[in-house]
């Protein structure tokens, strides 16, 4: 089971709680807090369970993806924990920060243009060239599975919740944590929240087809993604509700959270909180879960 | 005891650790993280336990003390859950942030100037007046107990560390660690520490009298008081050093501490950090503790 599997390599991370927020949306909040994972993301469950669960024979041939956020650096020190090799498609304009911490995982770094297509073109390249696993940041049976523990964890240690939330992009964190739930409290419903300005999975959930995301446009910049076909079955399936935020909930939202639990947290991880402030959902008097997905962001470039 | 008086009323805060930030010093760190404490900081811990140590007849005057800071909203708060008055004095340019935090927490404000001079007459004013028991911000031995908390359940978690370091401003979080140390884990050294800008403690305990605070001047606005003459004898018996840090390895440490360990921090709390990163004690291999004292930042005036 991917809980087991991953249980050596990643932090069980704390599931924090905070009187003043509670009150202001007169429910009882328990954030199972991923921004204390290993790569300061939940992306690390994902990676490491996809990497543990090649075949020594796999393995042997190294691992492969294209990213510039997250999903790079868990690659890359999952891979190294398993001492294979990562090689990581990033586009040449990313971030020094971002390009230091996959080297200093030990990630082995090819550089392209920053399309979309030159990005899917060059990790094909690599593929071809050296015979790596691709491993998708979200649409992948083992990463949705993987990252589906931190629910897992927080319920677990929390009973009896009514809903639990988590943000949504690619579907990775969402699905997986609808799964864990079914499985583990079916009563408890299961809310996706995502920016208005990247709503796909909102209008998708809505249409029953995928709708690709066209020229998103949001400040949560892990949430620009569009479903895939592994996730988007699975939400549709087991997700009771997907709501949207606005730009300026989630930056309120950000702000409360650092000023009141003392966290740093992405803008992303603000997406499900900005939903009750917007009273997008009833929460009155239930308890909630909600999965708060990363910590790493620019100091530099606070949106407040 | 204090520790089972103040029990039901504070926070159990966690002990956190951060691999990139051992590589770094290269040591094994303890994090005991005060900044998730209610109000923010350690502070609750010692103004709690001295308002449940006043007799039934005491605290029926209510309590009362001068204070812009921290020990303003830890006192409004202990204050409120015995269900007795706090009377609070704050200079009247105090942040709104601060006066509707105390106000939020039921404190009765009495405004006056900035002075040192002001503050203390228009304390005695009040105590005058309504009775009320003045409790310091930390030259009171039930405050110093208080805060001795913090790294008793420190050192219920952590075992065999070698050295436990705090911040050093009035002496009461250094005393009150020193106390608690001494008694449970005599073998482990208790290090204070201290902005450059603002060096009396340093002095006091180089010197071995009290050299008062002149002009101090640091980023760290929590360690700007000087030692009290309950707080230094306690320091001089029981902490084995006292180095000072620059305001650049306060700001670093305090970036740091952020960007790898998620946590909002106040500058106060970066000090012993910082003493780490610019090398002032010998640290190679051992296991330390560090009160992280705070949380209470102002987002719109980060250092950096």
């Amino acid at each position: 089971m991917a809980a087991q599997r991953i249980k050596p390599f990643i932090n069980r991370t704390p599931v924090l709680t905070c009187q003043s927020l509670n009150q202001m949306v007169n429910a009882e909040l328990f954030f199972k807090c991923e921004n204390f994972q290993k790569v300061g993301a939940f992306k690390f469950r994902g990676a490491t369970n996809a990497v543990l669960s090649l075949s020594e024979k796999e393995a042997e041939r190294g691992v492969a993806t294209h990213s510039s956020g997250n999903h790079a650096q868990a690659l890359a020190l999952a891979a190294k924990n398993r001492g294979i090799k990562a090689h990581i498609v990033m586009p040449e304009n990313s971030s020094k920060v971002k390009i230091r911490a996959v080297e200093g995982y030990g990630g082995h770094i090819i550089f392209c243009e920053s399309t979309l297509q030159a990005r899917e073109e060059t990790l094909a390249r690599v593929v071809e060239k050296t015979g790596a696993i691709f491993i998708h940041p979200y649409n992948d049976y083992q990463v949705i599975t993987g990252q589906g523990t931190a629910a897992l964890e927080l319920l677990e240690e929390v009973k009896n919740l009514d809903v639990v939330m988590a943000p949504v992009g690619g579907g990775g964190l969402l699905s997986g944590t609808a799964l864990a739930v079914s499985y583990l409290s079916p009563h408890t419903q299961v809310i996706g929240a995502e920016p208005d300005g990247a709503d796909d999975a909102y209008r998708s959930f809505k249409e029953g087809k995928i709708i690709p995301s066209i020229n998103p446009k949001t400040i949560a910049d892990g949430l620009l993604t569009s479903l895939g076909d592994k996730t988007f079955p699975i939400i549709i399936k087991y997700v009771h509700q997907i709501v949207s935020v606005t730009e300026e909930a989630i930056v309120s939202s950000m702000r409360l959270i650092w000023e009141r639990m003392k966290i740093v947290i992405e803008p992303s991880s603000a997406v499900p909180f900005g939903a009750l402030l917007e009273n997008k959902i009833d929460i009155k008097g239930k308890r909630i879960g909600i999965i708060i997905s990363g910590g790493n962001v620019d100091l530099d470039n606070l949106p407040f």
